[in-house]
């Protein structure tokens, strides 16, 4: 059985799943042992611990000119230890052309096929990849295991699927036959989906796969070879899920070198030399957003990128405003405010918000989303686990800044034990109140656990000041909280102007942060905050060139 | 019946033929008095009289600053005497942002609809059109009833169709149920497709229609207001155009600002104010590389360009070289050059062309080349009219300055004399041999009636000048001859990498210079000859944002 047909179901599940958007996970995100088998979390964590102060050697590139590797676990506050091969750019470019032009002839479903065995692969390894992802992000267990596993596998499957539809959109071959009146004029035409060439995806340290494997995917899926060039500190993650793919080509006699592995260090980043490079033809990169406009910028590529936003949550009126402080609260505390998605400024109108007991105030509810914040930091079965470790020193250091924000300070950031990792670096919220006018303090990301309490004349002015916001910095999500009807097409309107996409009245175990493939699209591409969407049909198209040619039907 | 209800088989006819890519054409390409009507030319032809030196008054835009319009006939050789009114940028910028909130609330089915009815108002119109295309663009009475009319719609009907499959390609809604083990996390989602805003097409003097209607009602159909920007020097086919649109949306009471047309005069250009504007989200162009590159890198805008190219002919063997020097000689020929599919860089080896009856050296090859573009001419049943005459003065020139490129010339450009118009401005083709090392001088685009036989060592040299000149300058097409499959499929593949089309051995009445609707795709967007092409998805995909918006649903 070729390896497409052992896959061919799913792929169609994945592609029925992105028209009908209805809820679809091929791979399952709890971390059981009955899915995952009795051992295998214990197993995981072994060979994680083995990864560390060795030399990675699971990658099929060859002849490395070094072995280098800066990781730092956020919970061991410790250096990981791990090195991994290192190659010029010069090299790089030249396997990744060489894999390039074998890998482009072999038809779409092979290359399907050969995708989704890897991520088999990828799933034989989510517990590694947990605690790789852990120990480098800071994340905690259960979403570093969610989102670097399953999460990250749906999204690549995702991006599979979305590109074997492209591929076979258009037919490889027609006969037309044009009717002249006495006679016909007839024409063979073929259609090739022609790939763009070399692939550069640029990771981030925050999610090391989830952000990468759409890109990688999806320029692999449609014929192109790829150079994945990790974020110095978050590499473990993603370099086991390309040693898995490379496995896969050498075990089907293809070139491992289709998707390299290129890593390096913070004193001699390679990235610039590789993205300007003549013969990248694609970039895929998430990250801050000068270096993110810098990529857009140049001439002669296709680049897809996630950059940052401003995301804005629009408190106007709910029907129990305790239910709503407590999902904004574990919003807030989840992974300490470094996802993307990740609530920043709150608004809300002075006269307070509206529920079925009355109007609460705007104090009453800064104090209730305190309380719920402080809650959920002081329970030791969750806070330590839902907050995780801080993945970068200076994301501390904009903590201590955000005191200083003029307004009052609601709640200070500070420290809490975890209970497995004494040497985490941890930080808790801080939440400032700020006025509506005071647009200049609350017009830029403040990364990290950082909340602003945002005081409006009323919700109009909250959401002018979330649509101009996310129109002039970007955002990647919103939340909303209204019980009118009218409020809420007015703010769903005037957001998706904004190319923005608004939870509305989420209460209980879903949160805005969180979005599902298959169903959410990840970033819209209509704003700042990035110029490509997971997984829309952009996403793949632009990766590849339809040419056509034609002959006259030989009589 | 609602106008979507009218069309709605032609819209779902169109989008199967997008996919299928086998012959359909809603419009008739013939000016057959049978389909047309008996007196439907002559009618047009008095009504485009009665158009001159007279005010354009059918467009609905009202106070208009003053009235321009500086069009010359090629026919006539002087000017045509039509004035158009004329808008400030602000004005225009104004009225679109106004209209485009309006429209942006239309249905895609209502505007399906309300399109495909201005279609029908063109269509009306095919023979005007037809004559003000030729006396703004110098095309033959054939190409300019079919290019500008029933060929243009056609393209037109493509971006509708296309449009329409993309705006219902996710649902509106859907309910997202996900299992949680004891309960489920249910979501009511919902997706809109936001246009982006404010679009300016911007025409060329060549092909006023066929060239800016695909953008035009690309962005119409996916929400955008659209101001149209035609070139000075051919404004009448495209504001007979505009005005049928906006007769339409004025009987269905909407804005008819919702498409405006924006007229200059080649002393004061507004087309950079135009384009730069901060509320212009979405530019369509075509027309000379340097402009077109200055578009694509304005930031914060999506453009859609079709810039010029250098396009080949590979000869390498060819049953019967006689058919072949036959069809290329008419390619050459037709339009005096003027298309930008046209012919320019012939590569012929050194060895001559291989044939059923033995070789055919190069200067044998070049002689009937030269004998057949001279039959042509000087048939004066076809000549004059396949050749038309010359747009621009500066064509003329670039001719005369051809005849002094280093080289053996072929062939001299002349005169011929039209037996309608005395005054045409004309000019034949001129040849001219270059050989294969002087890369210097065929490198760029020689627009108009100039071919330069190109003398290479043998057909992989061709091959590799022919990609090289695509990937460097840009191709549109490519014409190749071989009777050897490998050597098609060498071309074919380097071609295929070089993102353009090739026409292999075409010999009688088709041309590769000609594209058809629905099957073709016009430029691939893969070369420096322009980042779009009519029409793929992207083209429409483009000119809008999907974004979701979801809330729980409620218990």
């Amino acid at each position: 059985m070729s390896l497409f047909s052992k896959h061919e179901s799913t792929i169609k599940k994945a592609i029925e799943a992105l028209h009908s958007r209805e809820f679809f996970a091929a791979y399952t995100e709890h971390p059981s042992p009955t899915v995952y088998g009795e051992t295998a979390d214990a197993d995981g964590k072994e060979k994680f611990k083995a990864m560390r102060k060795k030399k990675f050697e699971e990658l099929k590139q060859t002849n490395e000119e070094s072995w280098v590797g800066q990781e730092e676990s956020p919970y061991f506050s410790e250096p990981l230890g791990a090195t991994y091969p290192s190659f010029s750019t010069a090299t790089l470019i030249e396997r990744a052309n060489k894999s390039f032009h074998s890998w482009r002839k072999v038809s779409p479903s092979d290359r399907a096929g050969i995708l989704m065995e890897s991520l088999e692969g990828m799933k034989s390894r989510f517990f590694e990849i947990a605690y790789a992802t852990m120990h480098t992000t800071g994340q905690g267990y259960m979403m570093a295991f969610q989102a670097s596993g399953p999460h990250a596998a749906d999204r690549a499957l995702e991006a599979i699927a979305a590109g074997y539809e492209e591929l076979n959109r258009f037919p490889a071959k027609a006969m037309w036959d044009k009717p002249m009146g006495k006679y016909n004029i007839q024409l063979n035409k073929e259609w090739r989906a022609v790939p763009k060439g070399i692939s550069v995806v640029i990771g981030c340290s925050t999610f090391p796969t989830w952000n990468s494997v759409t890109g990688i995917y999806g320029s692999l899926m449609t014929g192109n070879s790829v150079i994945v060039k990790p974020h110095p500190g978050a590499i473990l993650p993603i370099a086991i899920v390309v040693a898995e793919i490379q496995k896969v080509l050498a075990a089907n006699n293809m070139d491992p070198n289709t998707c390299q592995l290129a890593v390096d260090t913070f004193d001699k980043m390679i990235t610039k030399e590789l993205a300007e490079h003549k013969e990248v033809k694609l970039i895929d990169y998430t990250g801050n957003s000068a270096f993110g406009s810098y990529l857009e910028a140049l001439p002669g590529k296709t680049v897809f990128t996630e950059k940052t936003g401003v995301n804005s949550v629009i408190l106007d009126s709910a029907d129990d405003v305790d239910k709503v402080a407590a999902n904004l609260a574990f919003s807030i505390n989840l992974y300490s405010g470094q996802m993307c998605t990740a609530p920043q400024n709150f608004y809300i109108p002075e006269g307070g918000i509206t529920t079925a007991s009355g109007k609460v105030s705007f104090d009453e509810f800064a104090q209730k989303l305190v309380d719920n914040i402080n809650s959920l930091i002081d329970n030791p079965k969750a806070g330590p686990f839902v907050l995780g470790a801080v993945q970068n020193k200076k994301t501390c250091d904009r903590v201590v800044e955000a005191e200083k924000i003029p307004g009052k300070v609601w709640l200070k950031s500070r420290s809490f034990e975890n209970p497995i990792f004494n040497k985490a670096r941890v930080a808790t919220p801080v939440i400032v109140e700020v006025d509506g006018s005071k647009k200049e303090i609350f017009s830029k990301e403040l990364f990290g656990p950082i909340a602003l309490l945002i005081k409006t004349k009323n919700t109009d002015e909250s959401i002018a000041l979330a649509k101009d916001m996310a129109i002039q910095h970007g955002a990647i999500s919103c939340g909303a909280y209204t019980t009118s009807s009218d409020v809420k097409e007015k703010i769903a309107d005037e957001m998706a102007l904004a190319a923005t996409p608004v939870s509305f009245n989420l209460t209980g175990g879903i949160y805005m942060n969180q979005n599902a493939a298959f169903s959410d699209f990840h970033v819209t591409g209509g704003n700042p905050s990035g110029n490509a969407s997971f997984t829309n049909p952009e996403y793949v198209t632009k990766r590849f060139t339809w040419v056509g040619h034609r002959e006259p039907v030989k009589v």
